[in-house]
Parts: structure tokens; sequence; C-alpha cells
């Protein structure tokens, strides 16, 4: 039974045929589940001017109101915690535990938001001048659209849409087409909360949906996860057009194993981070820099083991560690990056190549692979590859370590594993990335503090998360005050003695 | 079947028959329905001792685990804001509506609270001096104690509990003697909501428990909601050992009527504000001050027919406005000091004193009565009545009201009724009252705002709600720090060139 | 004696004969005072080069010391006050009051940043998880560049550069060709006050010298106050190639003038906000919206005999209102505008073009222009003049004129003037526009509160001043760290107990 | 030349002389230097009455302007920092680089108060309920009145009037009777600076002068630095009374030694600031806890060498590290506390008893004293001595030298020498204490981060510095505004569509 994955538009799902789309695949089992269609411009039309219809009101309901609706959403996400995590495993493949764990961080960022009040507050100066006061407030921007890609298609979606409809904008999202159906879920589940019609929307497309989207003039706000060129096209685009734009893109993030380093606590930190979700993950640690002589031997003593220890298999198997690649094409430029590595001469300590499933033998799985003796110019350490593939460079000490991860074209996370006070601080000081991890292998901040990357890593002005995504969905409005005295001529009103 | 209400303590409730206590009634009935135990010294101490015991781990929960708990909190209050409101109305006597209004305040302090995550940030300074990172973080008290009052007994037990466990601290609750079940409602529904046992725990009793607490070594801090030489006492005695404390006491709130004001928006505002509740709220509106020659006229049109038109009844008729007040000695209380005001020489335009419910001829029902011509040295404008008894005081011109309003020896909440800007900002900038409503009658502030009065209305730094409950839960502590530059003589831990 | 305006790079004054550059002209006499050669491409590069040679150093100079280089530029620019005023008079043609009143703004801006060690205060979450703490800090770009205006020549590039340095940034000017002398006084006093060479930098130059700025890749972030079609040009520009940007365009502030305003201080805010700096601000009042009936008339009764009165000269002519315009182009230019409006049918009340004064015959003086009965599609209420021409458009009620704000191009600045609370707050909630005046003519907003526009009056995320150039001037990064329990196994190493 | 100490009223220093007073000695030398004669009741009474009459119109002085007085006085603080630092000198003793370092540190508090726009920002939230806005904002409390001891005659005085000042309050200074001629060029300074008279007062006195003020009814608001009994005892008369309060008293202030220290960096460290202005600092390093078997050892032979090599003279000899004791009878007590010290059986390393200074034999002289192998028990461990006396407390690990630290009635500041993330994550996490150092040995936070003492170091809800002075010296105002809709039948006033 092949399902059809409809857009959500003004508070209703409906499929509609179209000239374009495709086949969605559990990619598991290697085989269709489902179909998608590309929404054209009508539909892209449509989903915009709904979003533009419930703006004036959404933007006046006071953020209470707004904010009780976030309290309800959190509440069904809780609810259909499971229920969202099995459709991302069908989707997208990775465990079970793992897409439980992306709802979970879905979850963070509403009950962030359910600090609005706090959060929205303008400033206010009495008395700024003689008998002046001023102050200041944010304000929503009007239609914001999003793009979210494969590898979260619950939590990205959610970190798009809240802050901006917390704020009082109203929202078009266009997901990944190849895991489309948990966003569809979670706008049932925003109506369900008591959202109104029209303030979130999602359409199915793919790159010329996009298009459409970044050209339509009834569009404030655009935001994106995606690889890095798509994310800078993106970005570029938007802002051309007096959009406002953030997007946020690709990484290769490094982590720096100090000889003090506890080599046990380490490598368990590690294999998760350059394993967990087959890599597909832009905070994913794809670097290891291990400083000093023996520190690259005693590292690879724990790792090694633990990684030929993983379970790889369907993400819904009891216990098993990793899942499948997202798509026959991705697993095939996932296999490209580690040929290359190898003739470039790099040491393939653990090839992940060979691995074949013996339940499944359709699906898009890929063991982990492990390349020792890297050096900087070679492609399998310049380049994102975004499947289960760990590099290990060595350097000789703690500056050539620092060096070499600032020199990187990417910036978005890194990790330093040390005791020490003063490395761990020089580190986070000097490094040129967004996201430091100390000790810690994804340091993806709580959503109090705010999460983007640097460099090439991400494009605009504020990252996401915490009051950053509160600028990025509002704008200021300052007012200047002063009451003339009052003309009435009654009695009552004699003039104030302090003048 | 009269019921006996419980302590709560550790978790648990439990009765047990002590020297003293007192019955409970129905005030709309004027009849016995249940009865109270008072804590004595050994049911005091194992409270305390239970909040001790139960601080440590409380106050190392991480606050995002804290916050959750206040997620669930809020779900059940709101499932069962109706139950809540019955418990209210039973041994209170305001109406059911009131009461679910009552439940509603409580709900959006832990709504406000549920952004904890922000209102506990500490700030960082990197490189305040070279090399030197300075760090302010808040942490918890330890034992905290709050005395209730009989108004609000679901509304400002949440308000003084909630922003204490939020912040680590654990609390001990000792409410009014006259309705004291709903406090315990409350724990019931915390425990629910996944409060560790000790956490919040509450002991009845009278003024003998409370000097039992206050004395108590270790207790850490101190609030309470009373009349205002009770609330002095209570803070200048917790202050003398040592204790942190701020307590909340008795209001005259005054409402300055321009000639401007809109007179039908005026009246209906002032009608509620006057007699809601009985005029038992520490912001009841209970004078109103008219400004100009034909003011107290042209509102008095409008407001005598309407406080006419009130429907006063128990608690939970349908459609009743004003229930009884609280009990026997209030009602004479009350009685004495309307009595006092028409031997003072004020014009008794309407008297309450003869109201009598047909079908509840004990229950302890007082119409509304409103005085005119009453002056500034009269004790029924002196003094708190905490009845439903409004007071008109005519005055020329707005700066003798603004001065009147000053003057008084209360400044809790206040209002202005006008059109001009430039006398509502005079009047907020100029009084000296800590709440200031501009056309708004009861100037509560919403949850983000905080809510406290000036002069002998609170005693204290700070105010509730908002950022201010949060610093009176917590302390600071600033670290500074620097460290070595390694020792290490390993190559790898070359020394950093930036020096 | 015609002077040479130089460069000011790393710490240099110097001037060199480029291929380019033009003559200097004082306005109000029509004659030759000096000369400014263009930047080429290699005058450029040095700039950039010794900005980025100087970041470094700045960039981990602890904010404590920079921020009391501020306080030193500020006692330099107090001092200097009068001579810098006499320099903007001299070049641009404003008057002298007027031009220490620019140079009080810009004080103003330097005096808020003095507030440094708060505005760049990071956050902190102590237990964001077991053990975990999270960390959030802001650290600065790197070369800045901006591009300043003629007609506030030292207060837009204080409220640009010092923004930027204050947060460890370093800075390249393009000022104004037409008046380039007193950013280099600015310079000087930025040196004197102890700032490193290079921090601060300063070629001369024209649009071409812009473009070598704008694709330069060693500058990360580019601001410019400009026409809003070079403004627009240069925000795209900018972050196509990956730069930050916000930048600063033209405007059409209108004032809202209601029935029951006091027409007296309305029509004297407005004379002064129309025809101040000869009209030559982007917060120049330009059109006048009348409400209701007779409100055109009660007020132009009071305002033309003003607009009359205004007296007309050299700027350093001691109680002169208006100098000149800033050039023989740009009176052509606004003459021109004059006669379209004519042409298109608008009653012109005063006609400024007759205008000659009888000392300096070649100076660039114009007279203040009023139009009366201007409707939507005229020109002359379209387009920005930026001269002293002020145009009236009447509507019959509130809602119509609120709506035809909303409809302008522009959104810079707004005022309105009433005595009524409910018309100041309605305009101020829902004009499209980023400053708005309740009975301010020009409501730039104090140093703490930020400014700038909407719509096409601004691009970028972020307005200027207060928090808001924090932000624009650095980047965030996040901090999670959690420590491995120590591993010695000396005795004193025994694990802490709360594990 | 005998001098006379005056006091400083409403702009005007006087001196007459009352039935009280005393002599003043340069504790160096041993001689009578001046005399300061002590304020009677009618002398408080008129200090406080010039504080309060100039209150209303400071208080409405717009914040900008009181902060331009703060630039002003910090310019001056900078320009008089070597005569500030001298009569520091003469009068205390301490050494003049020392004293110097108490200027800047003043400094550093008035420049933290130039950011004051930015600290006074009140709330503001649009639409609170539909159409509702509310606003808070922070308004000074009135008189407010300081008590300052001898230790830092310049410092504590500006970091108690300048905040108080800031927010617009008024003030009374009582400085210490020891050195109080310091306070009175302060005051003259920002007379200098352009404070109006009367907004800043200093009366010279004693205990009983401190008496007055506290029972005075016209002080709203009381600090004091002194003795923790007195500090207490001022803490508990003010807030009987309703004043606000908060005192800061005194500390045994712990260093615990891990034994990875860097030993050099720790015993230099330690050196400074356990001898340093004589020990008489409430931030004074007092105890040494060591760590682990052989850390005491590693310390010791570090800091026996660097003690002995203080060079003690008068504080304006060049180079010398340690000046006198503050008086005889101050010798005499610390005299007492190392001979009781010894009879309790601590190992005395080094006897400062037997120094004395060969030019100056009838100066205060004490040399620096080391005790080792303290215990818990000991009078010299539990109590603070004030003076050049250092103990060493050896404990066997970690958790035995955090849980000592927590146990001692003290918690001003303490400071841990580690060199891992580890220890001093758990050290500054779980200690009781309000100054945490991570390798520094006197954790004086910056200006922008608060400076206060845990339990008995300090009584009252908040600290000094940065908001929590903010805090302190204001109180909150919030204000609920709605208007109503205009009234007007003009037909301009038409209703607005949006209801």
């Amino acid at each position: 039974m092949v399902y059809t994955v409809p857009h959500y538009i003004a508070g209703q799902a409906f499929t509609e045929t179209t000239n374009s789309g495709q086949e969605l695949y559990n990619p598991a089992h290697g085989e269709i589940i489902g179909r998608v269609n590309f929404a054209n411009a009508v539909i892209c039309d449509k989903a915009v001017a709904a979003a533009k219809a419930a703006w004036p009101a959404w933007a006046e309901t006071t953020p209470i109101k707004r904010m009780r609706i976030l309290f309800k959403f959190r509440e069904l996400l809780e609810k259909h915690q499971l229920d969202l995590a099995k459709i991302v495993t069908r989707e997208h493949g990775k465990t079970l535990d793992d897409a439980k764990g992306s709802v979970a961080r879905a979850i963070e960022v509403v009950e962030y938001h359910c600090g609005l009040m706090t959060q929205l507050q303008g400033t206010f100066t009495p008395n700024a001048a003689s008998q002046i006061d001023c102050t200041t407030m944010r304000q929503s921007l009007g239609v914001c659209a999003g793009v979210s890609p494969f590898n979260f298609p619950v939590m990205v979606p959610v970190w798009m849409m809240i802050p901006a409809i917390a704020c009082g904008n109203t929202f078009v999202l266009k997901p990944s087409e190849l895991d489309p159906s948990a966003p569809i879920r979670l706008l049932e589940l925003l109506s369900e909360a008591g959202l109104p019609a029209g303030v979130a929307n999602c359409i199915q497309g793919d790159k010329s949906t996009v298009e459409q989207l970044l050209h339509h003039p009834d569009i404030a706000a655009f935001t994106a996860v995606a690889s890095t060129p798509v994310a800078e096209t993106i970005f570029t685009t938007a802002t051309a057009q007096g959009k406002r734009a953030h997007t946020f893109g690709g990484a290769k993030n490094h982590a720096v194993v100090m000889p003090d380093a506890d080599m046990d606590q380490a490598a368990n930190a590690i294999v998760g981070a350059a394993y967990g979700s087959a890599g597909e993950r832009c905070m994913a640690l794809s670097v290891v820099v291990t400083v000093g002589e023996h520190t690259a031997e005693n590292l690879l003593e724990k790792l090694v083991p633990l990684t030929k220890a993983m379970r790889i298999s369907s993400g819904d198997t009891l216990g098993c560690d990793m899942g499948p690649l997202i798509s026959r094409q991705h697993y095939q430029r996932v296999r490209n990056a580690i040929d290359q590595g190898e003739s470039e001469g790099a040491k393939l300590l653990l090839d992940g190549r060979s691995f074949k499933h013996a339940e499944y033998p359709h699906g898009y799985f890929m063991g982990p692979s492990l390349f020792d003796h890297v050096t900087e110019t070679m492609s399998i350490y310049q380049n994102e590859i975004f499947g289960p593939v760990l590099v290990v460079v060595r350097v000789a000490n703690f500056e050539e370590a620092l060096s070499l991860v600032n020199r990187h074209q990417y910036g978005n996370g890194t990790a330093i594993f040390t005791r020490e006070g003063f490395y761990a601080r020089e580190y986070a000081a000097r490094v040129q990335v967004g996201m430091v991890g100390v000790n810690i292998p994804i340091p993806v901040p709580i959503a109090s503090h705010p999460f983007g990357g640097w460099k090439r890593s991400s494009f605009g002005d504020t990252h996401m998360h915490g009051l950053e995504s509160i600028h990025f969905y509002t704008k200021l409005k300052s007012i200047t005050c002063k009451w003339p005295i009052s003309s009435s001529n009654e009695n009552a009103f004699t003039m104030p003695t302090h003048g």
C-alpha cells in the first residue's frame, strides 16, 4: 500500500497530481513506500496567500495567546514522540532511539519559546530627555519561509517554524522531498493545538519549488538548512530581493584530542558522534586531530574495537547503533569519497564499503570507515562526506591543531578533549568555529543558547535558537513620546507645578 | 459529613490531632463544613526537616528537569481549574467565576517560570582582564517559607511556591486557617506532576505556627501576604535573624477620575474593582477621587445604578456578582467601619448593611456600600476596610488628586481614568504607588512584569513576579578564573604563540 | 589657500595625487576651498591591509582597555565640539548650531559604548545538563567598512566606527567626497585618545572606491548611509559575497496632525523638522498629513508665518535658521522637484526658488517651499527631495492617514501630533515605520534605543545604536563544557561524593 | 601643623567643634597629624535635610544628565589619582601603589555607571492583553546613607555613593573616623564635576553618629562595610524600621591548593593576597588549605622565602610591599591573636611580632606571620584577624577541603589553585562562598559583575556592583495601560476597523 504525502495549506491537507514528483523509499529495505507530488506555481501561490491572509490577525493575537498554543503543541509532541520517531525512521532510516532524540530536541525549542513573554519584552527609558520617554519594541515580519533538510525531518522544521510563529509571523515550509511525511504530521498537531488555519503551511517540492518561494514578493524572510552551495545560493538570492535570510550549510567538525584526555571517554564520545545517524548530521564529528606523539595510538586502541562492535541494521531493530544511508545516490557518493581517500594515500583502518545486511540486501547500508594518517590536502579531509567516515589527522602540538581547524573552510562545530582548563580556554577563545565542545563531541547548545556555525557553515547575521531566533523573526520599532500640556480650560486641569 | 484538612509533608498528607485548631465554615451558608488542626512545634520541625533533606538533590537537579515539572503542573492546573475554583468558593465564598479567574492568574505565574532557562541565565565576561574570565551565576537559598492569606487560597500559594522551587529551593507553606483545603490540593497536583517528596510542604496553623517558622534556624527566606501589621512583623522578625524576606500588606487603592474620562468605561471598571470578591482583595479599588466640578456627579450617575444592580448570592450561584464575606468576625469589622463612616459625616449613598439573603439567612452577606463627600481625615478613608465599601473624595484639580494619593500610608495599586496622554504620563511618573493603571481599575501586571506595592503596602527590596521573584529566591556567585599555562613537558604542549 | 584633504591609514595622514579627485566648495560662498584626491586600488588595499594587520591585537585587547579609549575620545570630542562643527559648517553649509548638535549626537553614541562591559556580556547556564555548562559569548568580525553621507560628516562616521571598534573590529571609512575633512579630524582625535594605529582608517573616494571596498575579500562587514538605490546596491553586493551588511537609505517622513493637536507646538516642531539643515536629513519631516476638516487651515495659520520668518544665511552667521544646499547640482535637483510639483497641480503656498542671498550671490541658497493639496500620486509626494520642501496632504480621518503612511515605499521616521493616548497608541502600534514620534517631529531615539527605518529605508536585519550595533558587529560562539573526573591517582583526588 | 577634617553638607565643607571627636595619626610615624570632630544630632539632621531637599530635583534630572556628571567625575578621579592615593597612604598606612590601585577600583565602578542608560532601562510588553500595554520602570528611593570602613577610604565610599546617586538618590556618607580626609576630597571632586549641592553629603562621626542616622526617619536605605557584628546590627536596625539595607562584614578567605597547582604562581599569588595592605582587607587571603600529602611542603618551600623577602616600611617608601597597621589598638589585637595561635599549638613558621622599623620606631609595624598545622577549632582559624597573619591547614583530599570551607561562618571570597577543569568547576559550583577565584587569589569581580559574600560575610538580598547596585538603589513601578476609544464626534476620529 503506497501512500501519497499531501501538502498542508490553510489548515487543510490536500493532494493534487502535478507534473513533477517522486517516489519515496524506505532506505533500510530499498523499497518504494510512497510518493510525493511537487507543488507547482499555483500551489506555491496558494500557500503564500494563505500565510499572507493569516498574518494580520495572528500578529495582533496577544503573545500570551500565541504562547499558549505552544504549551499545547508541546504536550502533543510529547504524547506523539514515538509516532513521530517511527515516521522519521521509516523514511530517513536512522535508529528509533536517535529519531526519538531528535523529537526531544524539537520539544526543547518549543519549551524555550514558552518563555515568549520575556523574550519579546521591549525596553523603556522614562525621561530620556526632559518629559520625553523612549520605547523600543519588536514586531513580526510577515510571511516567512523555510527549506528543511532530509536529515532531521521533525527537529529542523520545528526549529524554523516555532520561533517564527511565536513572534507573530506566518510560515510556509518546504521540507525535503526524501522524507516529507513527518512535517505534515507536525502541522496536524499544530492545528490540534489551536493554531489558526494559514499560520503554518507546508508544500512538498524540490529545487524548483524553492525557486518559486525565493522569488515570491510576499515572503519577508527565508531560512534554510542545506548543503553549503545550496544554503549560499538561497541566502544571496533572498537578500538580493530584500528578504531577510539566514541559512545553514555544511560542516567538517574536528575533535582535537590532547595527550591528557580521558581516552575512554573520548573514544566513546567520538564513535557515537562520528557514526551516529550514519554521519548524516551537520554536527557529525568527521575529523579527529590527535596532538602529540602517542595520542593517535592511545586513542585508536580504544576507538577501533568500539567501531567494530557497532550494530548496523534497520533503524527499527532493537539495539542497533546505525541504520542505512538515506538513498542509493547518497550511498554511491559516500562510497566514491572513500575510494578517493584510499587513492590519495590515507590509511584505511576500517572499511565500511563491504558491509552487507543479511536480512535487507536492498537497503542502503554502509559500515563505518576509519582513515588514519590523513593530511590537510586530501579530499576526504577538505570535503563534507555526510556518511559514516571518520578521518584521523596527526599533529605535533596544540598550536598546529588549532591552526589546522582555523584554516578549514567550515566552522560549524568542534570539540577538544582535555582535562586542563588552560587548553580548553585557549581553544574555545581562539577557534574560528561557532559551536565548541569541551569534552563534548556534538556541542549542540541547549535551546536557550544559540546554534550556528561560522565561515562557510552559515550565511546571515544571526544564529538559531534563543534570542537569535527572536531577533531574526522580528524587527525593531522605536517610539519617542512627549505629551503637550493639557489645553483643557476646565479648572480641574491646573498646570502641574514641576513644569 | 465534616472533613478534616491535613498537613502535607514529604509527599504525604497526614492528619494528627493537636491541642489547637478550628472549625471551617462555608461563609455563604454560615455552617461548619470541616475542621483544621494546627501544627505544633513537632510538626513544624518535621516539615522544615523534610524541606531541608530534599534541598541538596533538588538544587542539583538540572533547571531543565525542574522546568519540566512546571510544564506538567501547568497542565494539571488547567485540567483541574474548575475543581480548584469550587474548593475556593466553598471555603472563601467568592463567586465561581472569580475563583476560576484566580486559578488562571496562578497558571500565568507557572507559565512564566516555564521560561526558567532564560531567567536563570548567568553572565559571562571573557578577557575581563588579560586571560581572565568573569562569570556570575545565581544559586538557590535553601528552605523557604510562605504565609498565605485567606483571600486567594490558590493564587497566592502558587505565586510563592512556584518561583521558589523553580529556582532550586524547597518550601514550607502555612496557608490561612480559614480556607486551607485548596493549598493541599495544589500539593497533591505538584506531586502528580513529578515534584520529589519534600520539595513543597504545607502545614496548617495560625499565628503561633508562623512564630515557629519565623524562628526556625533552617529557614533561609520568608514571604507573606497579610495585613500590614502582620506583614511588617513577619518582615522585621525574619530579617532580624538573617533570613531573606519580602512581605506584602494592606492597601487603599485610589482611582483618580479626570473630567475627560470615558464615564461609562470608568463606572463599569470601578464597580467591579470595588465590590468584586466583596472587596477582599489587596488590589480592590476602595477610593474614587473625582477631579473637577462635575466629575463626581457624572460618574455617580453611572456608578450608582450599576452598583444597585449587583446580584449577591452564594458564590456557586449562576450569574451572581458578589458572594459573602469570609467570616462572621470580618462581617462585623466591615459593619463597624461603615457605622464609623456614617458617624464621621460622610454621605452614605448606598448602604449594604441591610442586605439579607433570603435563601441563606446565616451567610455572611453584606451589600455594596457607597460613601460620597469623604474627606482625608475620616477613618473610612485612612484605613483598609477589606469589604464592599467604596468612598468618593472630590478634589478640584489634578495636582490635588496626585498629592492626596501620595500622602496616604499605602501605595499598592492605583488607577487614573483619562483620555489624555499628558495626565496619564504625569500620574504614572509621579505617583508614589507600585502598580498603576491607566484606565485599568485593578492594575495587576502580567506575570512577566513585577507585582508589588510601595510605602506600607510591602516590606523588603523585591516585588513578586518576573525577575524580581528570581532575584528574591536566588543569591549571586561571581567566579574569576585564570588558568596557568600548561606545565606539561610533552612536546605536544608547546606554548601558544600569542602569549 | 586651497587645502588638500588626506587619507588616514595606519595612524598616518597622507596625501597622494591620483588620477581622480575633485574640488571642494564652501556651499554658502560657492567657491573652491579645497581638493580631495580619490583613493585608487593601491590605496584601498593599503587601508584594508592596515586594518587587517591591526585586528588580531585589537580583538585580544581587553574590552576594558578598548572602553577606556572611548572615554578619552569622548573627552576630546567634547573639547573640540566647536572646531568640528566649524569644519562641518564650512564644507556642508548647515548652521553652526545644527552642526554642534550633530557632534553632540555623535558624543551620545560614544557615551553609550562606554557601557561596553554590560553590552558585551555573554550568557552562562550552569548545569544545563548534568555536570554540563553552556556559555555563549560574542566575538568580533574582523575588518569592517563604512560609507558615510555628506549630510552628517561627523555624526554618521562616529555612529559607524565607534560601535565597530568597541566590539574589537577594525575599520575603513569612506566618507562623502563633498565634505571629507571632518572625518579626518575624527581619526586624529581617535589617535590622540590612544587608539592603536590601523584600528580606524579613512580613505577618500567616490563610487569607484566603494566598489573596490565592496569586492575586497578581507572585509567582513559593510555599512552605509546613502540614497536608497545606492544603499540597496551596497547591501546586495556585500551580502552576495558573504559580507555582513546593513545599509540605510532614503525617506519621506510623514507627520500626522490630528484635530486635537496643540497647533502651536505642532507648527513649531514641523517648521524646524522640515527645513532644518535645508531638509538634507534622512529624518527630515517632508510630508504633513492633516486629519479632519479644519486641521489643515488651523495648522497652516501657524505654520506659514513661522516659515516666512526663517532666516537664511551662511551657516556661520549668528542666529540664522537655515544655510545653503550642499552643491550646485543638488540645488538644481531640488529646483526641478519643485517645478514638477507645480506642474502636477499642487498648490504652492511658499516658493523658495526665488530666494537670493544678498551677501553670497554664488551660494547654493534656496528658500523654504510649502505645497498644499498634494495628492498621493504626485512625484513631490512619492520621492525624497532632500531639500527645504514640505508638502501637505489632507485626509478625512485617522484610518486614512495611517493607511496612506503605510502605503509609502519608505518607512524611516514618522510623527503623530495628538493629545489622546488612544491615537498615539494606535499609530505607534500599527504604522509600518521604524521610528515613531508622538508629538516629536524628528524621532531619532537616544543612543540606547535603536535607530533605523523599515521598508525601503533600510536594508539588513539590524538597526543602528544600542544592542543592535553590538549584534551587528559581533558574532556568537556557544561553548558546551563537561570535565572528565580527575584521573589522578594521588590520594588527594578522591572522587567527589555527588557523582 | 595639625589639620581638622571637615564635614561636607549641601555643597559646603564646614568644621564645627562638638563635644566629641578624636585625633588622627599617621600610622607609619605614630604621630598626630590631624583631628576630626564628630557630628552631633544637629549636624546629622542638617546633612539629612540637605539630602532630602536635593532629592526631588535630582530624581527628575534626566539620567543622561546624571550620567554626564559621572563622566566628568571619572576624569577628575583619574587626574587626581595620585593625590587621593597620598591621602590614603598618609592616614591609612598602605603602600602608595596599593592606594593607587584602590583608586583605580573606584574609577572602575564610576565607569560602570557611565552605562546608566542601559542599566536603568525598564521593560515594555505591548498587547499584554488585547489593546493593553504593560510597562515596568525603576525609580529612586530617596535619601540613602552609607557607613564606610577605614581600609578603603576612597574605594568603598565611591562604591556606595556613585550607584546611589546615579539612580537618582541623594546620599549621606559617614566614613571611618580613622582616615576621614579622602572622602571629603571625593565630595569636592563631585562638586567640581557638577553634582548639585546636597546630592552627596559627608559627616564625620563614630558609632553614635551611625545610631543617629539609623534612626532618622528621612533615610530610605542604608549600606555599610564593617566588622560582622557591626554590619549585622546596622542591617537589622535599619530593616526593623522599614529602611532598605545591605551591609558587608568580615571574612576568612581560604585558598585551596591542589597537588597539581602551579606552585610558583600559587605562592606568588598567596603572598600578595595574604599580606598586602597588612591583611586589612575583607578579601585578604588568610587561610591556605593544602590538599594531599606533599602539597604543603611544596607550597611552603616557595612561600616562606617570598614572605621573608617582603619589604616593610612607611607606605610612601619606594618599593615597599607592606606598611603599618592602622592603629596602636589594632596592632595589639593582631598581636594577641598571634599569641593565642601559638598557645593553641599551631606551628609558627614566621613570626611578625618582633619586627621593628629602624626609621619609624613609633609606627604600628608588624611583620608577616605564618602558621602551619593549624586546625579547625583554633581561634586563629575561626576568627578574622585583619592583620598580616596567614594560617595553613592540611587536608587529605578535595572533599575535605570543600567541606572545611563550607563549614566556616564566613563566605566572602575563596580561591582554588589547580590546572584541572574538573576541580575548578566542582569547587566553584559547590562552595558556599560569594566570590570564587580559580587561580586568582583575590577574586574581586570587575565592576560589571557583582561583589558580595555569603553566610555571615554579608547581610541583605543584594550584592554590590553591576545590576545588583541598580536594584538596591531603585524600586519598581509597573504600569498597565488601556486607552478608551476616542469619544470625539469629529468626523476625523472614525473608529479604527480592527476594534
